[in-house]
């Protein structure tokens, strides 16, 4: 592995898993295909024997694995992450198929941080984990029976990504730099904040019209610039002293 | 399922596998890509509690499997063979990628029967099943770890078949009506007016912030309720009755 290959500036992203059986399964499947960077969200048993069994050759995937108490920890330095969704949902972001999302992955890995992230074995991600990705993922399945495992999702996500990175001829990206997912959390934080103040945001139920600001903005990539003018914008919005009947 | 599609002329050969597990992974890994036809050449365990368990809801492909007790016999009325190999071999056949190799079965399953086959979970493919195929399959990995197990293998190649069936067509789109042009100038109005009246646009020199703006709403597609809760966050922000000290 050289440090210039996007396979190594993409992270998968285990979060809740229940079975550690299957997170040895993940940390194989990764290798095999040359990924290396495993991170953890509240794992349920971590360390354990049988992620080291299942690991099979892949413990040093273990080993340097980081666990993380939630998601947005685990994505902080991200600019980029696609979530796995094993169906449609309302309000979801428009949803790509597994050879398209590795794609992006990839083109975005060129130059950033990226992540790919895998809910738990039996609910797949919550709305909200999913909230904080920028694109849901679908591995086309038979309709009938779409029952992959963890390890089956995690190995042909893998295997995409490392044809992904074969493939040439992947658009230009934006040369702009991105926000990390740290930057682009201030900004939803600091809107909340203002729509609360103003009285657009009922207190007593932000969470719904804060997921519509997320699905808004994570449809495209933030830049970091764009954060700052945001975030600017609101911060005028707070200083009465400078308002104006309008 | 119907009886036209190429993946119903698929049977996937399973040949000297050592574990029953691995069996149950491997059903379970083609039923969930539309594949149904198992064929088990010697295998040292079958049937067995721990196929099953492994199987999960695909249970019915392991009580239609064909036992056999020869590869010759499992391939009897095929026409064509691909098998996977996990490393180049003295005097084989050129080898083919996954994706090639799916393809190629796909095209010949059109019309004719055709084998997928897998070797020995340890050992492979030996020289002298291998001869019985008629194109050697490798799946891309990590060359410094290429430690694919025998439901991995599967479960990639009877991905790949699924696609070379059909590209799964358009990823289901959101259903949200969007916004018209004209809804989207009037949000950008209503921001300029809002940014005007706070300071926060300079009044001499609106066009460059504005000009971001726009930048980075049209990289979105807004939807319609988006641009209505756009508006009503500004006009929250217009109302300086309801502003509390934030």
């Amino acid at each position: 592995m050289n440090g210039t290959s996007p396979l190594d500036r993409i992270r998968v992203v285990l979060s809740h898993t229940s079975h550690p059986g299957n997170i040895g399964a993940a940390a194989r499947a990764m290798k095999t295909m040359g990924l290396s960077r495993l991170y953890l969200v509240a794992p349920r048993h971590f360390p354990d024997p049988e992620a080291e069994a299942r690991a099979s050759g892949a413990s040093d995937l273990l080993a340097a694995a980081v666990v993380c108490r939630t998601l947005e920890q685990a994505l902080a330095d991200t600019v980029f992450a696609a979530g796995l969704s094993a169906r449609r949902r309302d309000l979801s972001l428009p949803v790509c198929w597994a050879r398209e999302g590795a794609a992006r992955l990839v083109q975005r890995g060129r130059s950033d941080e990226v992540a790919l992230v895998f809910g738990n074995e039996t609910s797949g991600l919550t709305n909200e984990e999913l909230s904080l990705c920028h694109l849901p993922v679908m591995i086309p399945t038979n309709p009938d029976y779409s029952s992959l495992n963890l390890g089956a999702a995690v190995q042909l996500m893998c295997y995409e990504l490392r044809l992904a990175v074969a493939a040439p001829g992947a658009a230009p990206a934006s040369e702009l730099p991105l926000a990390t997912g740290e930057e682009v959390e201030g900004l939803y934080a600091h809107l909340e904040r203002c729509a609360l103040a103003s009285g657009f945001l009922d207190p007593s139920q932000p969470k719904r019209l804060m997921l519509r600001f997320r699905r808004l903005f994570a449809r495209t990539a933030l830049e970091r610039e764009e954060v700052s003018i945001l975030r600017g914008l609101l911060a005028s919005f707070e200083r009465p002293k400078l308002r104006k009947k309008s």
